[in-house]
């Protein structure tokens, strides 16, 4: 691992680290947020942040104003990139498939399944490598945005234990059936929508072995709020089977960070109230 | 005025207009906080900000956390671009002249001085078309980072009674005296340096007509601290006078971003009180 970017901010420091994945195959670039405690050697929780489409580790980095309330609770903060990046990768022109698009599956189909497993990276390579290298304890959120909300819920589900809360930002809570989903799981997956079932957060919930509280804000001026997004979907499905959910409906907020920086302290609270236990 | 971005920010909306210029001489755009006691059409005291090189009025909107202090304290924030702009407009290949550089003064050499007379747009045109168009009262601050930390100082001392508040993160102190400032000020203004005294806060402060206190920050691990900023020139120049300064100096900290939005809520604060006023 190789540090590239360091900056003092709010006590602690902002860091942006590559390392070479071999999940991924390719050099990969994160966001690392240490708060005090932890430029100190206190092993502190770990809030895990999956950004949205076009996105890299910088957006949220720049955006969100996350280190304020990651210095405030005493959490680091881990931004990863949205896919695997190199002129020698697999990409397509358009902004929703390839690189900065990953969202956050384990790609079986050619051109992309021998890079683009974000599912492993993010759930598997990630935290073990953070786990190794920074002192960060085992108790472990995650949160994301839009295309990262989407991977945010499917990873808490997929991988029941490993997380201790997860929340998101306008998430793609029902890929399977919106737009933007159909057409990365078609290139990822297949057209075998059979095999979309196991990345799709609404259709997940019905069989989730852990009651982990969902938290979701979501614009309601947000553009693409009803053809891509949709939370009534996974508020209906997870009524279905009882599982806590609770959707914040924000008048008059967008899809911008804007949106994100204004109700990020309360996803931290909420994050830090479960981490501390 | 023309409103080409609007996003719904911590209870209130950041937006971003165009208007066309008189002063300058071409179409200008200007970040536009407004709080929500201002979207109900209460008047507000406002808190001008100027940013640095290289800069357009997006990097403060995007990357300081603003809003959230902003609505705290139910100001209004006014962040212009840093320069005229356009095609069509005297422009150089450097970072530090032309457009992205304008150094906040009234160029009187060819070919800048039709367009960069960007004192008068900041102090004169802005705060008019500001209070004309937006229920802002005539309670102002003005702040600012290196070239605009410059900006503010030197805006506030050339204009006694037109700001309630000062204050300036990394500003350039002494730009008659610093690399950055000598060749902005040869271009803008002629080799004559007789003529640079005007813009110069560490020589202005010596006949200041009003104590207006200067509260600055400046981190002692930013890269152009020793060479650009010394900020201790204007420390002495405000002894010399007894002009009230409060330096405070952050071990650790750079010249980015991160570092502005870890202090910008203190500075926020004493702005707010002097605005409340």
């Amino acid at each position: 691992m190789k540090r590239v970017e360091q900056h003092a901010a709010y006590g602690g420091r902002q860091e942006v680290w590559t390392h070479r994945s071999a999940t991924l195959g390719c050099e990969m670039r994160i966001g690392v947020y240490l708060p005090e405690q932890a430029l100190r050697g206190e092993k502190r929780p770990v809030l895990y942040w999956l950004s949205g489409l076009t996105c890299t580790e910088q957006n949220f980095l720049t955006k969100a104003g996350a280190q304020a309330h990651a210095a405030r609770h005493g959490l680091i903060v881990i931004a990863p990139d949205t896919s695997p990046r190199g002129d020698d990768l697999p990409n397509d022109a358009a902004y929703d498939l390839g690189q900065g698009a990953g969202f956050y599956v384990n790609a079986t189909e050619a051109p992309w399944a021998a890079h683009f497993r974000m599912q492993d990276y993010v759930a598997d390579e990630l935290p073990a490598l953070v786990e190794a290298h920074f002192p960060a304890s085992d108790a472990r959120g995650i949160s994301g945005h839009s295309m990262g909300g989407h991977g945010a819920l499917v990873t808490a589900l997929r991988r029941p234990g490993r997380y201790r809360s997860v929340s998101a930002f306008s998430p793609i809570v029902a890929p399977a059936r919106a737009p933007w989903g159909e057409k990365a799981f078609t290139a990822y997956l297949g057209a075998d929508r059979a095999a979309w079932q196991g990345w799709d957060a609404s259709i997940l919930v019905a069989n989730a072995s852990e009651r982990l509280p969902f938290l979701i804000d979501q614009g309601l001026n947000d553009e693409f709020l009803a053809a891509q997004l949709r939370p009534e979907v996974l508020v209906e499905a997870c009524k279905a089977v009882d599982h806590p959910i609770e959707l914040r409906l924000r008048p008059g907020y967008d899809h911008s960070y804007y949106f994100i920086a204004s109700f990020l302290g309360d996803h931290f609270a909420h994050h830090a109230a479960a981490l501390r236990g």
